[in-house]
Protein backbone atom coordinates (compact mmCIF):
# COMPACT_ATOMS: atom_id res chain seq x y z
CA UNK A 1 0.00 0.00 0.00
CA UNK A 2 2.99 1.90 1.27
CA UNK A 3 4.56 2.29 -2.33
CA UNK A 4 1.23 2.89 -4.18
CA UNK A 5 1.10 6.29 -2.25
CA UNK A 6 4.90 7.04 -3.70
CA UNK A 7 4.22 6.33 -7.03
CA UNK A 8 3.07 9.74 -9.50
CA UNK A 9 -1.00 10.52 -9.94
CA UNK A 10 -1.68 9.64 -13.26
CA UNK A 11 -1.24 13.07 -14.86
CA UNK A 12 2.11 12.97 -13.66
CA UNK A 13 3.41 9.68 -15.85
CA UNK A 14 6.76 11.00 -18.02
CA UNK A 15 5.46 8.68 -20.20
CA UNK A 16 2.17 10.99 -22.41
CA UNK A 17 -1.32 9.22 -22.74
CA UNK A 18 -0.90 7.95 -26.59
CA UNK A 19 -3.60 10.59 -28.16
CA UNK A 20 -1.50 13.42 -26.40
CA UNK A 21 1.43 11.68 -27.96
CA UNK A 22 0.01 11.55 -31.73
CA UNK A 23 -1.27 14.71 -31.24
CA UNK A 24 2.10 16.25 -31.09
CA UNK A 25 3.79 14.28 -33.33
CA UNK A 26 1.64 15.41 -35.38
CA UNK A 27 1.94 19.15 -35.08
CA UNK A 28 5.86 18.18 -35.09
CA UNK A 29 5.19 17.19 -38.28
CA UNK A 30 3.21 19.89 -39.50
CA UNK A 31 6.43 22.30 -38.04
CA UNK A 32 8.49 20.48 -40.55
CA UNK A 33 6.54 21.15 -43.59
CA UNK A 34 5.76 24.25 -42.99
CA UNK A 35 9.05 25.14 -42.55
CA UNK A 36 10.47 23.23 -45.50
CA UNK A 37 7.62 25.04 -47.62
CA UNK A 38 8.93 28.28 -46.89
CA UNK A 39 12.14 27.38 -47.74
CA UNK A 40 11.10 25.84 -50.73
CA UNK A 41 9.29 29.36 -51.54
CA UNK A 42 12.27 31.48 -50.45
CA UNK A 43 15.01 29.50 -51.79
CA UNK A 44 14.09 26.90 -54.36
CA UNK A 45 13.60 23.19 -53.79
CA UNK A 46 16.82 22.46 -55.07
CA UNK A 47 18.85 25.02 -53.22
CA UNK A 48 17.01 23.79 -50.10
CA UNK A 49 18.65 20.98 -47.95
CA UNK A 50 17.51 18.75 -45.32
CA UNK A 51 20.05 20.17 -43.62
CA UNK A 52 18.98 23.81 -43.85
CA UNK A 53 15.18 22.52 -42.94
CA UNK A 54 16.86 20.90 -39.65
CA UNK A 55 18.93 23.89 -39.17
CA UNK A 56 16.07 26.27 -39.09
CA UNK A 57 14.04 23.75 -36.73
CA UNK A 58 17.11 23.52 -34.04
CA UNK A 59 17.42 20.03 -34.74
CA UNK A 60 19.07 17.52 -36.06
CA UNK A 61 19.15 15.42 -39.46
CA UNK A 62 18.26 12.13 -38.14
CA UNK A 63 15.46 13.87 -35.95
CA UNK A 64 13.87 15.04 -38.89
CA UNK A 65 13.52 11.65 -40.34
CA UNK A 66 11.45 10.74 -37.55
CA UNK A 67 8.44 13.07 -39.22
CA UNK A 68 9.39 12.68 -43.00
CA UNK A 69 10.91 10.03 -45.46
CA UNK A 70 12.43 12.56 -47.81
CA UNK A 71 12.56 16.14 -49.33
CA UNK A 72 10.67 14.49 -52.03
CA UNK A 73 7.98 13.25 -49.20
CA UNK A 74 8.20 16.75 -47.66
CA UNK A 75 6.81 18.34 -51.28
CA UNK A 76 4.92 15.59 -52.19
CA UNK A 77 2.72 16.58 -48.44
CA UNK A 78 2.91 20.54 -48.99
CA UNK A 79 1.50 20.23 -52.22
CA UNK A 80 -1.11 17.56 -51.11
CA UNK A 81 -1.90 19.39 -48.23
CA UNK A 82 -2.48 22.60 -49.96
CA UNK A 83 -4.79 20.91 -52.99
CA UNK A 84 -6.91 19.17 -49.94
CA UNK A 85 -7.62 22.33 -48.39
CA UNK A 86 -8.81 24.24 -51.88
CA UNK A 87 -11.01 21.06 -52.30
CA UNK A 88 -12.36 21.30 -48.74
CA UNK A 89 -13.28 24.87 -49.13
CA UNK A 90 -14.97 24.76 -52.74
CA UNK A 91 -16.97 22.21 -51.39
CA UNK A 92 -18.09 23.85 -48.36
CA UNK A 93 -18.75 26.81 -50.76
CA UNK A 94 -21.02 24.15 -52.50
CA UNK A 95 -22.59 22.79 -49.81
CA UNK A 96 -23.60 26.19 -48.60
CA UNK A 97 -25.38 27.18 -52.40
CA UNK A 98 -26.36 30.28 -53.71
CA UNK A 99 -26.11 31.74 -57.07
CA UNK A 100 -23.58 30.25 -59.46
CA UNK A 101 -21.64 33.54 -59.83
CA UNK A 102 -21.34 34.09 -55.87
CA UNK A 103 -20.15 30.42 -55.85
CA UNK A 104 -17.60 30.91 -58.25
CA UNK A 105 -16.45 34.23 -56.75
CA UNK A 106 -16.09 32.57 -53.03
CA UNK A 107 -14.08 29.59 -54.91
CA UNK A 108 -11.95 32.32 -56.38
CA UNK A 109 -10.84 34.01 -53.06
CA UNK A 110 -10.36 30.53 -51.91
CA UNK A 111 -7.98 29.25 -54.44
CA UNK A 112 -6.40 33.16 -54.54
CA UNK A 113 -5.92 33.04 -50.57
CA UNK A 114 -4.59 29.37 -50.27
CA UNK A 115 -1.64 30.43 -53.40
CA UNK A 116 -0.61 33.01 -50.73
CA UNK A 117 0.08 30.74 -47.82
CA UNK A 118 3.51 28.42 -47.90
CA UNK A 119 2.01 25.32 -48.52
CA UNK A 120 -0.74 26.82 -51.52
CA UNK A 121 2.76 29.00 -52.98
CA UNK A 122 4.43 25.80 -53.45
CA UNK A 123 1.59 24.29 -55.75
CA UNK A 124 2.49 26.49 -57.71
CA UNK A 125 6.01 27.77 -57.08
CA UNK A 126 7.66 23.87 -57.12
CA UNK A 127 4.95 22.32 -58.47
CA UNK A 128 5.15 18.49 -58.76
CA UNK A 129 7.93 18.52 -61.49
CA UNK A 130 10.58 17.13 -59.03
CA UNK A 131 8.37 14.40 -57.59
CA UNK A 132 8.43 10.69 -59.44
CA UNK A 133 5.95 10.18 -61.87
CA UNK A 134 2.99 8.01 -59.73
CA UNK A 135 3.55 10.86 -57.38
CA UNK A 136 3.13 13.50 -60.43
CA UNK A 137 0.08 11.41 -61.60
CA UNK A 138 -1.56 11.61 -58.42
CA UNK A 139 -1.10 15.28 -58.20
CA UNK A 140 -2.52 15.93 -61.16
CA UNK A 141 -5.58 14.05 -60.43
CA UNK A 142 -6.41 16.45 -57.52
CA UNK A 143 -5.93 19.37 -59.59
CA UNK A 144 -7.94 18.26 -62.18
CA UNK A 145 -10.19 18.00 -59.93
CA UNK A 146 -10.45 21.41 -58.69
CA UNK A 147 -10.56 22.44 -62.60
CA UNK A 148 -13.70 20.59 -62.78
CA UNK A 149 -15.30 22.60 -59.83
CA UNK A 150 -14.52 26.31 -62.20
CA UNK A 151 -15.58 24.33 -65.22
CA UNK A 152 -18.83 23.52 -63.43
CA UNK A 153 -19.73 26.92 -61.82
CA UNK A 154 -18.97 28.83 -64.83
CA UNK A 155 -21.17 26.23 -66.49
CA UNK A 156 -23.92 27.20 -64.15
CA UNK A 157 -23.14 30.96 -64.51
CA UNK A 158 -23.88 30.73 -67.65
CA UNK A 159 -26.89 28.85 -67.64
CA UNK A 160 -28.01 31.27 -65.15
CA UNK A 161 -27.43 34.42 -67.20
CA UNK A 162 -25.19 35.61 -64.59
CA UNK A 163 -21.72 34.76 -66.68
CA UNK A 164 -21.05 35.56 -70.59
CA UNK A 165 -21.54 32.61 -72.37
CA UNK A 166 -17.84 31.21 -73.04
CA UNK A 167 -16.19 27.70 -73.33
CA UNK A 168 -16.31 26.70 -69.49
CA UNK A 169 -13.22 25.00 -69.78
CA UNK A 170 -10.69 28.15 -71.38
CA UNK A 171 -12.50 30.53 -68.57
CA UNK A 172 -11.69 28.24 -65.94
CA UNK A 173 -7.97 28.28 -67.12
CA UNK A 174 -7.95 31.42 -67.55
CA UNK A 175 -9.08 31.87 -64.05
CA UNK A 176 -7.31 29.89 -62.29
CA UNK A 177 -4.11 31.06 -64.04
CA UNK A 178 -4.39 34.65 -63.31
CA UNK A 179 -5.04 33.24 -59.64
CA UNK A 180 -2.32 30.48 -59.52
CA UNK A 181 0.11 33.29 -60.80
CA UNK A 182 -0.51 35.79 -57.53
CA UNK A 183 1.90 32.41 -55.66
CA UNK A 184 4.42 33.60 -57.78
CA UNK A 185 4.54 37.21 -57.23
CA UNK A 186 2.93 37.78 -53.89
CA UNK A 187 5.24 38.95 -51.04
CA UNK A 188 4.07 39.18 -47.72
CA UNK A 189 6.52 42.26 -47.20
CA UNK A 190 5.12 44.15 -50.34
CA UNK A 191 2.03 46.55 -50.23
CA UNK A 192 -0.70 44.82 -50.31
CA UNK A 193 -2.63 42.11 -48.13
CA UNK A 194 -3.90 39.06 -49.30
CA UNK A 195 -7.42 39.97 -49.16
CA UNK A 196 -6.80 43.31 -51.27
CA UNK A 197 -4.99 41.00 -54.31
CA UNK A 198 -7.94 38.79 -53.85
CA UNK A 199 -10.24 41.32 -54.33
CA UNK A 200 -8.62 43.07 -56.90
CA UNK A 201 -8.13 40.00 -59.06
CA UNK A 202 -11.32 39.14 -58.79
CA UNK A 203 -12.92 42.33 -60.10
CA UNK A 204 -10.34 42.27 -63.00
CA UNK A 205 -11.34 39.00 -64.19
CA UNK A 206 -15.21 39.17 -64.04
CA UNK A 207 -15.50 42.61 -65.03
CA UNK A 208 -12.21 42.61 -67.49
CA UNK A 209 -9.77 45.41 -68.24
CA UNK A 210 -11.42 47.30 -71.29
CA UNK A 211 -13.38 50.44 -70.38
CA UNK A 212 -16.98 48.90 -70.35
CA UNK A 213 -18.62 51.01 -74.09
CA UNK A 214 -21.09 53.02 -71.75
CA UNK A 215 -18.11 54.44 -69.69
CA UNK A 216 -15.82 54.83 -72.37
CA UNK A 217 -18.55 57.12 -74.45
CA UNK A 218 -18.97 58.95 -71.00
CA UNK A 219 -15.40 59.65 -71.08
CA UNK A 220 -14.64 60.43 -74.41
CA UNK A 221 -17.87 63.30 -74.07
CA UNK A 222 -15.87 64.62 -71.10
CA UNK A 223 -12.85 64.76 -72.53
CA UNK A 224 -14.23 66.20 -75.85
CA UNK A 225 -16.29 69.50 -73.83
CA UNK B 1 50.74 21.40 -113.62
CA UNK B 2 49.72 18.32 -113.86
CA UNK B 3 49.02 17.93 -110.09
CA UNK B 4 46.44 21.44 -110.21
CA UNK B 5 44.58 19.98 -112.12
CA UNK B 6 43.62 16.77 -109.93
CA UNK B 7 43.71 18.89 -107.09
CA UNK B 8 39.11 19.47 -106.12
CA UNK B 9 37.57 22.63 -106.40
CA UNK B 10 37.47 25.30 -103.70
CA UNK B 11 33.89 24.30 -102.96
CA UNK B 12 34.72 20.23 -102.81
CA UNK B 13 37.17 20.69 -99.84
CA UNK B 14 36.20 18.53 -97.47
CA UNK B 15 36.91 21.41 -94.48
CA UNK B 16 33.44 23.64 -94.71
CA UNK B 17 34.08 27.48 -94.74
CA UNK B 18 34.64 28.74 -91.29
CA UNK B 19 31.20 30.48 -91.40
CA UNK B 20 29.56 27.83 -93.10
CA UNK B 21 30.98 25.68 -90.00
CA UNK B 22 29.74 28.06 -87.37
CA UNK B 23 26.24 27.82 -89.08
CA UNK B 24 26.20 24.02 -88.73
CA UNK B 25 27.43 24.45 -85.12
CA UNK B 26 24.68 27.00 -84.48
CA UNK B 27 21.89 24.74 -85.89
CA UNK B 28 23.46 21.51 -83.92
CA UNK B 29 23.55 23.23 -80.52
CA UNK B 30 20.04 24.96 -81.76
CA UNK B 31 18.66 21.21 -82.01
CA UNK B 32 20.09 20.05 -78.94
CA UNK B 33 17.99 22.97 -77.04
CA UNK B 34 14.57 22.00 -78.71
CA UNK B 35 15.08 18.40 -77.89
CA UNK B 36 15.85 19.46 -74.67
CA UNK B 37 12.86 21.68 -74.10
CA UNK B 38 10.30 18.87 -75.40
CA UNK B 39 11.53 16.12 -73.03
CA UNK B 40 11.62 18.74 -69.68
CA UNK B 41 8.39 19.83 -70.81
CA UNK B 42 6.62 16.45 -72.07
CA UNK B 43 8.65 14.40 -68.85
CA UNK B 44 9.47 17.45 -65.92
CA UNK B 45 13.40 18.56 -65.97
CA UNK B 46 14.08 15.90 -63.01
CA UNK B 47 13.09 13.21 -65.11
CA UNK B 48 15.13 13.98 -68.20
CA UNK B 49 18.89 12.82 -68.19
CA UNK B 50 21.07 14.42 -70.99
CA UNK B 51 21.40 10.51 -72.02
CA UNK B 52 17.70 10.81 -73.19
CA UNK B 53 18.27 13.98 -75.05
CA UNK B 54 21.36 12.23 -76.59
CA UNK B 55 19.38 8.85 -77.31
CA UNK B 56 16.13 11.21 -79.14
CA UNK B 57 19.27 13.05 -81.23
CA UNK B 58 20.73 9.34 -82.22
CA UNK B 59 24.34 10.73 -81.17
CA UNK B 60 26.54 10.03 -77.83
CA UNK B 61 26.75 12.01 -74.78
CA UNK B 62 29.65 13.25 -75.24
CA UNK B 63 29.06 15.20 -78.50
CA UNK B 64 26.15 16.74 -76.53
CA UNK B 65 29.21 18.24 -74.29
CA UNK B 66 30.02 19.92 -77.63
CA UNK B 67 27.67 22.75 -77.63
CA UNK B 68 25.97 22.45 -73.92
CA UNK B 69 28.20 21.97 -70.71
CA UNK B 70 25.24 20.77 -68.57
CA UNK B 71 22.02 20.15 -68.35
CA UNK B 72 21.63 23.64 -66.28
CA UNK B 73 23.22 25.50 -69.11
CA UNK B 74 20.91 24.22 -71.17
CA UNK B 75 17.47 25.26 -69.29
CA UNK B 76 18.81 28.51 -68.78
CA UNK B 77 19.46 28.80 -72.44
CA UNK B 78 15.91 27.71 -73.44
CA UNK B 79 14.82 30.06 -70.89
CA UNK B 80 16.75 32.71 -71.66
CA UNK B 81 15.91 32.52 -75.60
CA UNK B 82 11.90 32.36 -74.81
CA UNK B 83 12.37 35.46 -72.89
CA UNK B 84 14.45 36.98 -75.75
CA UNK B 85 11.98 36.53 -78.01
CA UNK B 86 9.12 38.12 -75.74
CA UNK B 87 10.86 41.51 -75.07
CA UNK B 88 11.86 41.36 -79.54
CA UNK B 89 8.32 40.87 -80.19
CA UNK B 90 6.87 43.73 -77.75
CA UNK B 91 10.27 46.25 -79.01
CA UNK B 92 8.61 45.77 -82.71
CA UNK B 93 5.24 45.89 -81.18
CA UNK B 94 5.95 49.39 -79.32
CA UNK B 95 7.65 50.84 -82.74
CA UNK B 96 5.35 50.21 -84.89
CA UNK B 97 3.08 52.36 -82.47
CA UNK B 98 -0.75 52.94 -82.45
CA UNK B 99 -3.23 52.73 -79.65
CA UNK B 100 -1.88 51.50 -76.28
CA UNK B 101 -5.09 48.89 -76.27
CA UNK B 102 -3.66 47.55 -79.76
CA UNK B 103 -0.42 47.45 -78.56
CA UNK B 104 -0.99 45.48 -75.59
CA UNK B 105 -3.79 43.13 -77.04
CA UNK B 106 -0.94 42.59 -79.67
CA UNK B 107 1.74 42.12 -76.88
CA UNK B 108 -0.54 39.46 -75.40
CA UNK B 109 -1.21 37.57 -78.21
CA UNK B 110 2.84 37.26 -78.70
CA UNK B 111 3.28 36.65 -75.13
CA UNK B 112 0.81 33.62 -75.37
CA UNK B 113 1.56 32.35 -78.75
CA UNK B 114 5.31 32.00 -76.88
CA UNK B 115 4.21 30.28 -74.06
CA UNK B 116 2.67 27.40 -76.98
CA UNK B 117 6.87 26.75 -77.95
CA UNK B 118 8.82 24.67 -76.53
CA UNK B 119 11.26 27.32 -75.19
CA UNK B 120 8.51 29.02 -74.16
CA UNK B 121 6.69 26.57 -71.92
CA UNK B 122 10.13 26.03 -70.18
CA UNK B 123 9.87 29.38 -68.64
CA UNK B 124 6.05 28.13 -67.64
CA UNK B 125 6.47 24.48 -66.76
CA UNK B 126 10.16 24.48 -64.97
CA UNK B 127 11.24 27.86 -64.59
CA UNK B 128 14.82 29.01 -63.04
CA UNK B 129 14.23 26.83 -59.63
CA UNK B 130 16.48 24.55 -60.48
CA UNK B 131 19.24 26.92 -61.55
CA UNK B 132 22.04 28.65 -59.55
CA UNK B 133 21.37 32.12 -57.90
CA UNK B 134 23.29 33.77 -60.14
CA UNK B 135 21.37 32.18 -63.50
CA UNK B 136 17.89 32.80 -61.52
CA UNK B 137 19.09 36.43 -60.66
CA UNK B 138 19.48 36.86 -64.32
CA UNK B 139 16.38 35.50 -65.48
CA UNK B 140 14.09 37.40 -63.04
CA UNK B 141 15.54 40.73 -64.14
CA UNK B 142 14.71 39.23 -67.95
CA UNK B 143 10.72 38.97 -66.46
CA UNK B 144 10.58 41.80 -65.04
CA UNK B 145 11.67 43.76 -68.35
CA UNK B 146 8.69 41.98 -69.95
CA UNK B 147 6.08 42.90 -66.38
CA UNK B 148 7.53 46.34 -66.93
CA UNK B 149 6.14 46.52 -70.48
CA UNK B 150 3.01 45.74 -69.80
CA UNK B 151 2.40 47.73 -66.85
CA UNK B 152 3.00 50.81 -69.07
CA UNK B 153 1.06 49.87 -71.99
CA UNK B 154 -1.96 49.14 -68.99
CA UNK B 155 -1.10 52.67 -67.65
CA UNK B 156 -1.01 54.31 -71.00
CA UNK B 157 -4.54 52.56 -71.80
CA UNK B 158 -6.44 53.95 -68.69
CA UNK B 159 -4.89 57.00 -69.90
CA UNK B 160 -6.09 57.37 -73.05
CA UNK B 161 -9.43 56.25 -71.89
CA UNK B 162 -9.45 52.37 -73.38
CA UNK B 163 -8.63 50.60 -70.42
CA UNK B 164 -10.90 50.77 -67.19
CA UNK B 165 -9.17 52.37 -64.22
CA UNK B 166 -7.11 50.06 -62.27
CA UNK B 167 -3.67 49.42 -60.83
CA UNK B 168 -1.48 48.54 -63.26
CA UNK B 169 0.66 46.14 -61.33
CA UNK B 170 -2.32 43.97 -60.09
CA UNK B 171 -3.48 44.62 -64.02
CA UNK B 172 -0.37 43.09 -65.72
CA UNK B 173 -0.06 40.09 -62.95
CA UNK B 174 -3.89 38.86 -64.22
CA UNK B 175 -3.17 39.23 -67.66
CA UNK B 176 0.58 37.74 -67.53
CA UNK B 177 -0.95 35.25 -65.09
CA UNK B 178 -3.53 33.56 -67.22
CA UNK B 179 -1.51 33.87 -70.09
CA UNK B 180 1.37 32.30 -68.46
CA UNK B 181 -1.01 29.24 -67.51
CA UNK B 182 -1.73 28.28 -71.12
CA UNK B 183 1.64 26.83 -70.87
CA UNK B 184 0.94 24.33 -68.09
CA UNK B 185 -2.47 23.18 -69.59
CA UNK B 186 -1.87 23.51 -73.72
CA UNK B 187 -1.61 20.57 -75.08
CA UNK B 188 -0.87 20.33 -79.15
CA UNK B 189 -3.12 17.00 -79.74
CA UNK B 190 -6.14 19.09 -77.87
CA UNK B 191 -8.81 20.91 -79.62
CA UNK B 192 -7.83 24.15 -79.59
CA UNK B 193 -4.78 25.46 -81.64
CA UNK B 194 -2.30 28.15 -80.12
CA UNK B 195 -4.23 30.68 -82.42
CA UNK B 196 -7.44 30.11 -80.93
CA UNK B 197 -6.64 29.64 -77.33
CA UNK B 198 -4.81 32.78 -77.59
CA UNK B 199 -8.05 35.06 -78.85
CA UNK B 200 -10.23 33.27 -76.18
CA UNK B 201 -8.20 34.10 -73.55
CA UNK B 202 -7.72 37.94 -74.66
CA UNK B 203 -11.23 38.22 -75.10
CA UNK B 204 -12.24 36.80 -71.70
CA UNK B 205 -9.17 39.22 -70.16
CA UNK B 206 -10.32 42.04 -72.03
CA UNK B 207 -14.21 41.84 -71.09
CA UNK B 208 -13.88 39.79 -68.04
CA UNK B 209 -15.90 36.74 -67.47
CA UNK B 210 -19.47 38.25 -66.23
CA UNK B 211 -22.07 39.08 -68.04
CA UNK B 212 -22.60 42.78 -69.14
CA UNK B 213 -25.29 45.01 -66.90
CA UNK B 214 -26.98 46.04 -70.43
CA UNK B 215 -26.76 42.06 -71.79
CA UNK B 216 -27.71 40.71 -68.48
CA UNK B 217 -30.91 42.85 -68.69
CA UNK B 218 -31.93 41.43 -71.75
CA UNK B 219 -31.23 37.98 -70.91
CA UNK B 220 -33.83 38.43 -68.24
CA UNK B 221 -36.24 39.89 -70.19
CA UNK B 222 -36.10 37.73 -72.82
CA UNK B 223 -36.72 35.21 -69.69
CA UNK B 224 -39.92 36.44 -68.29
CA UNK B 225 -41.49 36.56 -71.53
Amino acid sequence: MATRKTSPPAGASPWKPAGARAQQREAKRNAVLQTAARLFNERGFHATSLDDIAEQLHVSKPTLYYYVKSKDDILLECVRTALGMMQQGIDEVRRAGGSAIDQLMACMRIYSRIVTMDFGMCVIRIGEDPLPAARRKELRRLKAGIDGEFRRLIGDGIAEGSLAPCDPKMAAFVLAGALSWIGRWYNPDGGLDPDQIADQSIALLMAGVQQRPATAKKVAARKSK
